[in-house]
């Protein structure tokens, strides 16, 4: 039997679903960076990294973004070029017979070889790299990628807009989880009702994210004492997991009535991020939990009262510390003992580990930085605790994307 | 109001659900790396990167591992010391209080700096390498990366039990995908009722890859011509996505009647994966699929006839490649046009993407491997077929793990 060829035979493309980044973005982007360039006296920059090529181009396709210092960026495409020139508002995007004809490429199309060129030496794997630097014959490398953060770190309005709607589909899944959440549930279970919601209402599922050896899938969805795990995560909370190989998020574990179950869910909608946490239980919480539950709203309240531009995140991470040493509760503040972590937040965008990192540090907030800011606490034997929005550095202050009641659902019993 | 603190004051500290990994792996596997050290002449080696570390320690904290050529390994553990002294069966656990005290803690505890050391310099990215180098003053750094990859290569009877274990779970969903499958749904829906139940069964969710940016979140459940989709993955298929953010996987289209659905799923399950693809319609399946589909079965089966310990990844592809072409598909074996790739199936570990690679490499099959096979066909304008298992090489040839029946499923029409 010799099966029939398919009919058709046109070329197997199918326009991808959402909207293309408009034009403006990425040439504004790809402008910053080259102001980045030229202060530190580098010809170029070579992107390559997924955030960073989406970021720079619209596409993430195998691709190297060759960003002059002056002059207009081009693409070079191994796979899938066909797609990259659907995705991508850049103009110059050209295709690579393989790796090895980036340097003849380069010399024909981009103004020759960089002899100073900036590389993401803060995500690109050293064998990577040498084999990089093996197509730039002469060339020095320097790092872009600690700078390309920096940049990133300052949303525009368009980012803006997408990340708000992040945050809508995390409101709306935070909406639905009461409706499936019953007794005799596993977190595993549990958290594969609140993610099936999660995918139909776009999460791209997979979350990316810049450190080292750091994974993320959904966020954390812990019940109980599960949420006091300690963990390899830079996280306050982590969450016992399935077995050490993954080591954090939800266990086997039966949800129990009065259990605090920590909210803490990722969403991650056209490759911006929203994070967000609230407190949910079956039947009432215990006093405890939600008395310290108020003091987490009463330290994201301190730090509303004092974020702004030009606001160090010292004094924003400080003013969320003295709430916490004042309600007799900074021994459990985001972790205990020796797990406590040093920040009350972090930068959200295209990946979850962005700037700012809301830490002792002197670095100032910036109007159009996003950040999410969860005030959390464990407490032994009970659980964990805590709120998380995400918001936007705004002229005169915070304003939250997350806009979810924060008040915490007790559901019925017997529900 | 000054919140009352917990009652309990123990340490934060839940056993984790699964069982730790055997004493007898981590030594077997240690002590296989020390030979290749000694042979490469390398003093010791450092290993830091999250599947490396889960590999010869049995965790996965913050953590640096030292192997010296000769002698016992110590885990230096940044965080959590506590966590990993419970998951790990070495016996030497030694809590670092931050990265500096490496070189410290090396020099006492570990017979001194190591001169010549091995790093996993396939995925280290270069400015952490360059912080490690740091802590190694006068070392000289040598890739153990690959090394450790082919030694990972070959899976000890407890690995092939744990990767069992992950394809009856994928087993399990391919049985429920048919129960919950409707007209009306999109693929991100779908996906998301078929993910929730493998989280269920104690699906990890997160999907380890090595290569850099490569990327995978369950799998690629596609459905009519979303599967044809060109894409920058290194794979036959992978969908048109939500967004050119990730490009890849399930899309917003409605299931139609008719429409191939190619049920691509991976299953990681306390850490070891099981990679799965089955064909699954609403109503009958196009004659064009099922052709192409037995077409798939006897590559599958050209393939089971040659493999066994010794035989070339070359002769096992080119098996497979000879009964495409045969039949008159071998434009559209492996994608289609500029599409295709050059293989037909790629080891599993704790990784995806593992060694045997099935392309026409002259490296031979050993007894222990575990690959997936995946001949998969392309027909542009109708969508995706094919078929795939996870096999292990025993002495005589190739032992199916996951057991699944191989007919394709067609759900009946308003069923």
């Amino acid at each position: 039997m010799a099966a029939r060829p398919p009919a058709a035979a046109g070329p197997p493309f199918v326009e991808p679903a959402a909207t293309p980044m408009p034009a403006a973005e990425v040439e504004a982007r790809v402008a910053r960076l080259q102001v980045t360039l030229r202060e530190r006296e580098l010809d170029a920059a070579l992107i390559v990294q997924n955030a960073d090529l989406f970021y720079f181009s619209g596409t993430v396709q195998q691709s190297y973004l060759h960003v002059p210092a002056e002059g207009e960026a081009t693409l070079f495409v191994r796979r899938s070029v066909e797609r990259a020139r659907c995705e991508s508002p850049l103009e110059r995007v050209v295709e690579l017979d393989g790796p090895r004809a980036l340097t003849g490429a380069l010399r024909a199309l981009a103004g020759g070889l960089p002899r100073r060129v900036g590389l993401e030496l803060d995500v690109l794997p050293v064998t990577a790299y040498e084999r990089l630097l093996g197509l730039l014959p002469g060339a020095e490398a320097e790092d872009v990628g600690r700078a390309i953060v920096r940049q990133r770190a300052v949303k525009s309005p368009y980012e803006i807009d997408r990340i708000a709607a992040a945050a809508a589909l995390v409101d709306a899944v935070w909406d639905y989880a009461p409706r499936v959440l019953r007794a005799g549930l596993t977190e595993a279970e549990f958290a594969g009702l609140v993610e099936a919601e999660a995918r139909r209402l776009g999460h791209q599922g997979v979350i990316r994210m810049r450190g080292f050896n750091q994974e993320m899938f959904y966020g954390q969805l812990l019940t109980g004492p599960s949420a006091t795990a300690p963990s390899f995560l830079d996280t306050p909370l982590a969450g016992t997991g399935l077995s050490p190989a993954v080591a954090q998020g939800v266990s086997f574990r039966t949800i129990a009535a009065g259990d605090p179950i920590v909210f803490d869910f990722v969403a991650v909608r056209e490759g911006y991020t929203a994070d967000f946490t609230r407190m949910l239980s079956l039947g009432p919480l215990p006093d405890a939990v939600r008395q310290a539950y108020a003091v987490a709203l009463e330290a994201q309240a301190a730090v509303a009262a004092v974020a702004r531009p030009g606001v160090t995140c010292r004094t924003v991470y400080e003013s969320a510390v003295a709430v916490a040493e004042r309600r007799g509760l900074g021994a459990h503040f985001m972790g205990c003992g020796a797990e406590q972590v040093r920040f009350i937040g972090h930068g959200v965008g295209l990946e979850l580990d962005e700037l700012p990192v809301l830490t002792t540090s002197d670095a100032p907030l910036e109007e159009g930085m996003v950040f999410a800011l969860e005030p959390k606490f464990v407490l032994p034997g009970v659980g964990a605790v805590g709120v998380e929005n995400t918001f936007v550095v705004e002229r005169d202050g915070l304003r939250a994307l997350t806009r979810a009641p924060e008040e915490p659902v007790e559901v019925p019993l017997g529900a």
